[in-house]
């Protein structure tokens, strides 16, 4: 069979399982949540001797040290996939809930409902625990779920993929519901972007390149993270001590997450006192500093910043610095290199504050705050399905409720137009 | 200079205009819209000098007569241009809106902003009434708007921008937040929806054809409108006198809008008493019937439907017809041929009502009430820049908070993460 009638049928299973999974009542998704925690932990073995033949193919293919980090599972990764998908049965069903259910001069009534978007492909990279995650967070919205994850942890994601069929078919839902991509051909992620009738929305889950193919080839609405280059603007009014606690945190607490701080600007006021306890600390913590002249001029240790480094997200144990005349600078510097993820102010002055909220347009505007607090979890969500830098539908962590979207409803008793 | 150097400047010009627009304050937008409403209705005869340019130049390539009345301004139209901007000056400002602004175990207080999209791209055909409409609408939700109308509108566009222009500039704000495509080489449309730095979203406002063209060649997400075949399903448990005004309403108080009825289910426990009241209403009125067999029989003046028929936005004198066994077969019917824009049930049951507002996947679904009220105007937004078909983002009629999206906002003393 070719990819293309393949990923024809996977679609069309997608659209009726989707209708199924829709109107499934709370009380049967929560428990085939459960039920699919439950075959996951009683198949640690088998997931774990899936993923062994994985890593041997990963080792002899020379995968770098990192890749084989993110495709290995353990004892206590497995016992975390069980864990988040009962943590998704607890959360609140957003499915149905309706909002502002209003009468109007007309006489009818009108609100909005909360629905499923329908088939939500999902495309992601080496580590399998997102099969899981997906396929939970899918189901308890009422989506149908298609999973194209990394060729090389196939069989990883089929084995978890037994589990997440064994919890379907548990309360009589469809296997179909959500459907793991069964072939290594890269075409298939072709046909997945392009099935406008069976897919509703496509989130990627995977570095620039994998975003960047999308961008180009993809006829589907996208829920999608491009990058993260995060700011700390440290204003001349605010407390040192916090500032250099936060500036600390934000770089160094985990390097590699898309809401570590990338680029420090320091307010040329504050500049002489902030600079070099925290260039103190981040040395020592083997973070390279490269900054502007006038950060050099105080941190001499610093190395120069080039226009690419203001552009760059390092993931990395670097750090860019400038120092900028203040607050409109700051605003100004964001819009320029920013990626419209995250960004915060340090600054006891309320009308900065205002201004830094009202003005910086990334998913998240902080005051006072760690950007590393971007995420689902510290948010409330519960869970994240991942982190939007989009402008329409969902920015910033998604969760359940970014995975549906409101319809109108309207209610009247023979009301018609005149 | 060429399309693709004068594009690039308007959308680096709107993009620049978007953040001015963005952080303009409640009262400068309304007084901008005020003003321009002042200069339309003082502009009267220069407006209309312009479209009789337009005119001639559109009777002379022969315009349908339809496409000649959709181009033509009047007095009243002009006026009621100039009221549709008094009107949205009148509407909240949704931007800056915060929602669900909570205390985290954390400490941290997390909620979400209502901010602009950033630059709306807006493609529209004939009436050059959408100049003004759309201006206003982005005008007030703090975007910046970038406006291709038809070629046979230009100098009827161009004239009205002048009095949007001066409306801005009564109060500081930049002309290039509503900027009007000045050459109607068809390739600015091709810059335009793929101009991804300087556009966030693409509106759409034509024929199948245009949506066909963006669907494929625009790399900008989309807030459309696909098209309507929109139902009205009549339970065996209706209210015939309910029935038979809401039928007769959502078909023929306008033919050619979007939210007109164009199939009508009948369940066959009903039909017999349903149809030929009804159908007699329909031909009175001039109403071509294409039904199925079943109603065929109970009203033999019906041509027979065929599977298209089924499928077809008329915009006209036609209604398709079939009889169903209940409900079960008539959300079948709409999940099958359907368009996802409105349907309605009449019913007097609670419980079928309650399912197919849960089971029909639209972006109205109504109970006991005419589609024809699927309207922003109708739902209370105040204005529409249109009806979405869309699964993302927004659904149905879209108003000002259509035009915002909502970014988390988070405020602490110093919190980092640990």
């Amino acid at each position: 069979m070719d990819v293309q009638t393949y990923m024809l049928g996977v679609g069309k299973q997608a659209r009726a399982a989707s209708r199924r999974v829709a109107k499934a009542d709370t009380d049967a998704k929560n428990r085939a949540l459960t039920a699919m925690a439950q075959a996951i932990e009683r198949e640690a073995k088998r997931l774990l001797e899936a993923n062994a033949r994985d890593l041997d193919a990963a080792k002899k293919k020379k995968l770098d040290a990192a890749a084989i980090d993110r495709l290995a599972l353990t004892a206590k990764t497995i016992e975390s996939m069980a864990d988040g998908l009962l943590q998704i049965a607890k959360l609140p069903d957003p499915v149905g809930e309706i909002i502002g259910l209003k009468y109007r001069p007309s006489g009818i009534q009108v609100g909005q409902m909360r629905v499923p978007l329908g088939v939500i492909g999902i495309i992601y990279e080496s580590r399998p625990n997102v099969t899981a995650d997906a396929a939970g967070l899918c189901l308890k919205s009422g989506n149908a779920a298609i999973l194209r994850g990394g060729s090389e942890a196939m069989h990883s994601n089929q084995a978890i993929a037994a589990c997440v069929h064994e919890g379907l078919k548990s309360v009589g839902l469809p296997e179909a519901a959500v459907q793991v991509i069964e072939t290594t051909d890269r075409a298939a992620v072709g046909e997945l972007i392009t099935m406008r009738d069976y897919v509703d929305v496509i989130v990627p889950r995977g570095g620039k390149e994998l975003i960047e193919r999308l961008l180009r080839e993809s006829r589907i609405p996208m829920i999608k993270h491009l990058h993260g280059v995060c700011h700390v603007y440290i204003d001349d009014k605010a407390d040192i001590e916090k500032a250099i606690r936060i500036a600390d945190n934000a770089k160094t607490q985990r390097l590699g997450t898309c809401n570590t701080m990338e680029t420090l600007l320091v307010a040329k006021g504050i500049a002489q006192k902030v600079l070099p306890p925290l260039a103190k600390i981040y040395l020592y913590k083997g973070i390279e500093l490269r900054g502007d002249e006038a950060a050099r001029r105080i941190v001499p240790k610093m190395k120069p910043a080039t226009e690419e480094d203001w552009r760059t997200e390092y993931l990395a144990a670097i750090l860019s610095v400038r120092v900028v005349d203040g607050l409109d600078q700051a605003i100004e510097h964001i819009a320029t290199y920013g990626s419209q993820h995250t960004d915060a102010i340090i600054t006891e002055d309320i009308t900065r504050a205002r201004r830094f909220l009202a003005e910086v347009d990334s998913s998240s505007v902080m005051v006072n705050v760690s950007t590393r607090f971007a995420d689902g979890y510290e948010y409330g969500l519960g869970a994240e399905i991942g982190i939007s830098t989009d402008k329409l539908h969902a920015r910033g962590p998604v969760g359940l409720e970014g995975l549906t979207s409101l319809k109108w409803v309207v209610l009247g008793d023979g009301h018609i137009r005149t």
